[in-house]
């Protein structure tokens, strides 16, 4: 089971945090998801890191997809990515 | 040499014509490519495109990476996408 960080409003630099939290805690991988207008975030979360912090992470995989949410009972298609990083 | 299309600011179906075009000239790849906001706006194309258009394209790749912009003279960092898909 690989963490999962859920990317979402907060500053880009409290998730580069968190995915040095989690690597610290002995976890040799982690997940970033984001949706929507979030997705570009989830790409600043992994560029950061990368640049700033930890240099030795690899992207072991990046998918996209859609998946359907209901929002006042009516369903949306709303586009995904998911980011695995590896440390 | 492939094909490239650049995600901007037009509304999304413009992006899924322009590929849906470039495929039907004859190229078997497409790269698209986004920098910043415009990155989710490029997942939503390819989710468009398989969704609803061109169902078996594949994805060949998705990269993602960081470039130096220069805006009044001052160098910022910005995000970039490119996936590049395959028929």
């Amino acid at each position: 089971m690989i963490p999962q960080i859920i990317i979402g409003k907060k500053p880009v630099l409290r998730y580069v945090t968190a995915c040095i939290t989690t690597f610290n805690r002995g976890s040799n991988r982690v997940t970033l998801r984001a949706r929507g207008r979030r997705i570009s975030s989830c790409v600043d979360v992994v560029n950061a890191l990368r640049r700033g912090f930890l240099t030795d992470i690899q992207i072991e995989s990046i998918n996209i997809g859609t998946e359907t949410i209901t929002i006042n009972s009516k369903e949306r298609k709303i586009s995904y990515i998911e980011i695995t990083l590896r440390r």
